[in-house]
């Protein structure tokens, strides 16, 4: 087996398929530890974790909590706008400034895309990049990617449909690059307005309707709707998007037989897909989350087993 | 010694007078590992407990936390409204998302009455109710019961007086279901617009003067008034309410000499009762809250104990 | 070695030269915790420390906290405004329900100064100050002294000058206070209208230049600006102060080679410090941040040691 090598996980262009498998394997044997008696390994004991949230979130900092909790890690939450937390001095001096009380691991999100990469740039504490702006959130990729493994036993030839506001999904970006170096076929699929213009440079097909995705895919991956959009002009109504993009029982009729259905959450019951469908047998959206879990102790852990000497490249 | 079967506790009703009593008898034993040197004892290690607070609460999450922190289980704060924390998903989604991450315990607060008890028909991870709206606060009358029965060496037989703005006290509903099923014979007085219609049917006296209330208790329960009730035209003045309503020493000279004076806190010094009763030789406000932490051990310890075997019923 | 003796921080005032220096004596046993694989040691196992802030905090809070954790306490943060936090009950309410938990340590910060003094004279919990009102933020000042120590290897004889807002600085004053106490020379600088009155008599010398200042001392630590003081009229613009009080590599020419820029945090840049000198070869402020927080492991661990026996002063 090869050896990990990356300090920062910032996002899944840094990483070769090798270490996503490497990731897979970790997240296996921490798998198990979830379903203990005793959810607890020393294997982080004394390390300092921080969970560092620029833009709200419940479950990706509970996830990577529980996550850093159950490998023993000392936790600390810092959550609330940019302008709160920095008061005025950059977020690099923010950085430095954890860094400087030896934390170990920086999990980081924020509403501008490349805060991550310039902190992994810069610090000597192993950033991980919890989420920023519409570009990249691995570790849900990763957690992803990990569930249609554990289902299907491999990634390689399958082809994934992802459905909905592709233009402002960081899940959506960090999925097709990590599910394209994986070996699967990415298909896009939602509102004109919701399609960033040259997403088929990514490497993915656009498919104009729903309909016929569904018939072709082994997964597809509804993207949460922020209602927002329709306020900000991107959709005439909540409404006709359920009915044009959302999926449901019927709909489903049409697909392959051992298709899963998945989603980031939080759910809009009714909006991306109706309740039968986020409920049944093809769901995997709560095996989602228990695997984000096992996934975020792997990341946590294989990023502690290298050792900073002096600044180094996040590539 | 008979056996815990509860894997939730949402309501005092759905508990036996039996099952009371062993929540007494294991808080006498946690009792004690509050007042060591080392307050941690190892009995929840490895065990994920997560307080949920829909509404704002400072007391009750903390003792919640501390309580399960010295049992050396991992804890995990959520807190905010409910469009923050669900944003648009039903809380039974957000409930089972935890659930997913094999989560153990999860201590619900929630301005909606009856919410955890839809989590608790629903999630196998236990559900305490940390309050909801203004129908249960279990483990709130569980405290205030073991520091009666702790003066007084029993509760049967007992008159417990409960003063104040019973109409939306939610502390008031889970006592008087508590101290009835305890044995205590239980009073309730207020202001009229403050007074549940039908009360008596709860099976409690009402009783009009505060004066005439003293002279007959052992218990004077005194509950928090919020002070926005003037403005929502149930009080004519705060003023008012304090001297018709509230507890000085010249009113509790009418008490018994061993009359007990309680508060759930926060308290309104000079609206409830005066300062000199809230520090006098009667109140046992502190002591209430030091107990709050053995008995919220206690309710962690025991439900932690009952396997989930799949979906059981809350009753 | 004489004995530790305070049961509360609450200001350098009630310190002796002697307790400050058993407090960096036990700084360098915990400095070198901070940089093992494994930072923590059992020192604080079963003690319960909680954050009680009512003024937003992030570095302080999650040095306190962190330093605890590496103690292996059991934290709780509590924050938000009074309001919230107190809900009408006063704080010395709030304190003592805190302290009815069994709750060891204490650390406060509030906007009134005097706060933690009040809680110290009536509480058998140990009372941390972590800064209230323009008054004190003992911490602070004690990780810059020991920073300066560690660099000169003493401060006794030391020049040390403070520049910037001394009217509003809790951090100012506690540092003249320990300063003094510890033998250094000090000279405060800054614009007239952020000087307190009468300041001579604390036992500084005022300077009115910057340029002149920084000629003379040894050490010169740079207060943070709040950019509201120009709203405010203290100050005709933030981009006057920083022409006429903010220290760049030009202007620090002048300065004797050893000297020392420090800065507590969080910094403007380009305001009280250019970037250079903020990353330049005499600025110590992340050293500052590092020794923050084996200060505050040293503070932690020297109160625990007092154990209360009734009710006594802070002094």
């Amino acid at each position: 087996m090869s050896k990990w090598t990356h300090r920062h996980l910032v996002d899944l262009h840094d990483l070769s398929r090798e270490d996503i498998e490497m990731i897979f394997e970790s997240a296996n044997s921490f798998r198990e530890v979830n379903t203990r008696d005793v959810k607890k390994v020393p294997t982080l004991r004394g390390k300092s974790v921080i969970c560092l949230f620029f833009e709200p979130s419940t479950r990706t900092r509970v996830s990577f909590e529980l996550a850093a909790k159950r490998l023993s890690a000392d936790t600390i939450n810092i959550s609330g706008s940019s302008s709160s937390l920095t008061k005025g001095e950059t977020i690099l001096d923010t950085a430095k400034n954890l860094e400087a009380m030896n934390v170990d691991l920086l999990i980081v999100r924020h509403p501008v895309a490349g805060i991550p990469r310039v902190l992994a740039d810069n610090c000597k504490a192993g950033i991980i990049n919890g989420g920023d702006g519409m570009r990249a959130h691995p570790s849900q990729a990763l957690l992803d990617m990990y569930t249609i493994q554990e289902r299907f036993g491999k990634i390689d030839g399958l082809h994934v449909g992802i459905v909905g506001d592709i233009l402002h999904s960081r899940v959506a970006r960090s999925n097709i690059v990590g599910l394209l170096k994986m070996g699967a076929k990415v298909s896009v699929c939602g509102p004109a307005t919701l399609m960033p213009p040259g997403i088929e440079s990514y490497g993915v097909d656009v498919v104009e309707s729903v309909d016929d995705l569904i018939k072709e895919v082994d997964v597809l991956m509804l993207l949460r709707l922020q209602k927002e959009r329709q306020k900000q002009k991107y959709l005439a109504s909540v409404n006709e998007y359920s009915t044009v993009w959302g999926v449901n029982e019927k709909r489903l009729e049409a697909a392959k037989k051992e298709i899963l259905i998945m989603h980031p959450g939080p759910t809009n019951r009714g909006v991306e897909l109706s309740g039968d469908v986020a409920d049944g047998g093809h769901s995997v959206i709560l095996n989602q989350v228990t695997n984000g879990i096992a996934i975020r102790m792997a990341i946590l852990y294989l990023l502690s087993t290298v050792r900073d000497e002096g600044l180094v490249s996040t590539q």
